[in-house]
């Protein structure tokens, strides 16, 4: 697999030093709460007292999942395809967040099973029409997980060399709650069934057997295991894309918008490869897919919405901006104590 | 006081006819969460399957307090007319968040203890330098509190002229969270100690002291009393006037953005002299200040955001404009299943 090279961003003397300019803004210490502690973190990932974000971009990776022949999803395997067209149209969730909140939208076919007419918007990285059923063995193949590393890291140089600071991903590809269901499972030791949540809509008997299923499927795969076992052997090409777009973003001192429970799994799988991957993480918003609060409190992880969204294609991310957006704001908009002649009562 | 005519927005039909709507559009139903509840909300306001937001607005109100002189604040008073002057220059926390969501800032003088220079762009609504301290009676006249009433209603009328249907409240006002603490005791019964916090930032030996002041101020006014007489006990010009801008809000069918612990005290106020108010109330933010999460409680209010905010000013209700635009943008921008050819599985 691709190496990469992923400082952490820690910095004493930066710390102290952007702690004390937010201290002499014109407002209460510590009033803007939530926006002071990730202008910290902006400022340290970006090395810099007044951080900027520039040309934010979700990239979308969809792929189809061998799993889903076992019925596990409440949605038909077409819908994969299905969405990434109403996607490539404009019509989808994802495209008026993106509008509304001027982000650049890439969709990547990492692995859809369907032919994409040429010249419809989307990048073509297909790695398979579809990974294996896990149910019985490998998803991927090592050789195509390494591609998807591969592949996902062009997708951040692609947006990195037209000034992109800040990106999130997205993805779209039914039955990936399966997947990623598993990959928590296996990477944190969580319980399966509190892994296991309704995805697109499962009513608690869907829940129920989509919970067996994935039971059987771990049982499969008992012993121990590295992880890149564990990755090829329930991953989705388009998370493993996303997995190698995450490290290749903190790699170029990316900030990290994180999506809900499908990223949060990449992400956790990206820093069981790179643990310094999480300094570059903002959690955008806690989902409502049933394992994700779990894995959030798993990470640290303190998201900075909670709004019940369980769409996927990196809504909940997008969504989450404009409050990343205020936090840069704020030091370089705001005046200080000094300057404005205001009395510092503290 | 002047009379308002506020209708409740519940209608079936329409409720009936927006939710199938919602259920259309191409995402797996109920996915977009708490921004499916607030299209909801809105096309009730709004009368409207399409909503739309224009000319959003943030109208400011300034006052002084009698109450402060027994220091119940970490602030001294001063920081009321010396931080209107920041926000005049545009150096605030409200200013970059009013010019980052396209906010039009109204900033009124309602009562500061201080005499701007003319033409230094405040509205000039002033009632008296600072109210009475209500430790030993009344903060303000029955008189005052309806010229208060009238203000707010007339600011609120003038940004309606220029086209505005969204309006959050905001205040500045050292001292304002010892008269909101008392507005919520008596309003709600919920025991004064739980109703006190920190304001802007006192340590618990403070937050004790304020308790114990605030304590005595309520005892001198025990017994049964009227809302006007719970009002003019305690209430803040300031505060005053976010009620009759509230009430007028509402009797022109505005959606209103409800900021942090002084303006859900203002709501909650409002509830009490017209309870249909609150179907145009839209919580923008959980604050910092302790009381908040118990008053959000019992008005069963869902805030959008909790981000550690405590700095007034409408801050926590502007930062929250971005996730209502993108509930009315859901109703406006997304393709229906039908459309999209997408099979619709459920």
């Amino acid at each position: 697999m691709r190496k990469f090279t992923i400082q952490h961003t820690a910095d004493a003397g930066l710390e102290k030093a952007v702690a004390d300019k937010i201290d002499n803004l014109t407002k209460p210490k510590g009033s803007l709460g939530r926006l002071e502690e990730l202008a910290l973190q902006i400022g340290l990932i970006q090395r810099s007292l007044c951080p900027m974000l520039h040309h934010p971009c979700n990239i979308l990776f969809a792929a189809d999942h061998g799993i889903v022949e076992e019925g596990v999803s409440l949605s038909p395997k077409e819908i994969t395809w299905q969405q990434i067209g109403n996607i490539l149209r404009g019509g989808a969730g994802i495209n008026y967040l993106c509008r509304q909140h001027g982000f650049e939208l890439l969709v990547v076919d990492a692995g859809v099973d369907y032919d994409f007419p040429p010249a419809r918007g989307i990048l073509d990285m297909k790695i398979r029409k579809g990974t294996r059923n896990f149910l019985y063995g490998d998803a991927m193949t090592s050789e195509e997980m390494n591609r998807c590393i591969e592949y996902g890291a062009q997708c951040v140089d692609r947006i990195y060399a037209q000034g992109c600071n800040i990106v999130s991903f997205g993805e779209m590809g039914i039955a990936n709650t399966s997947a990623s269901a598993l990959w928590m499972h296996f990477f944190t030791g969580i319980p399966l069934r509190q892994c296991v949540g309704a995805g697109s809509g499962l009513d608690s008997a869907g829940v129920e057997r989509k919970y067996q299923i994935l039971r059987r499927a771990a049982d499969n795969f008992s012993g121990l295991h590295g992880v890149e076992e564990i990755l090829c052997r329930f991953g989705g090409y388009e998370m493993m894309m996303a997995v190698g777009g995450m490290l290749r973003a903190a790699e170029l001192r990316l900030v990290i918008l994180v999506d809900g429970f499908i990223m949060t799994n990449c992400l956790l799988a990206a820093s069981r490869l790179y643990p310094a991957v999480t300094d570059y993480a903002v959690f955008g918003h806690q989902g409502d897919e049933s394992g994700h609060r779990l894995l959030l409190e798993y990470l640290h992880a303190k998201p900075l919405l909670c709004l019940g969204l369980r769409l996927g294609e990196g809504s909940g991310a997008v969504c989450a901006y404009p409050i990343v957006d205020s936090a840069v704001r704020m030091m370089n908009e705001m005046d200080t104590f000094s300057n404005a002649s205001i009395t510092k009562y503290f």
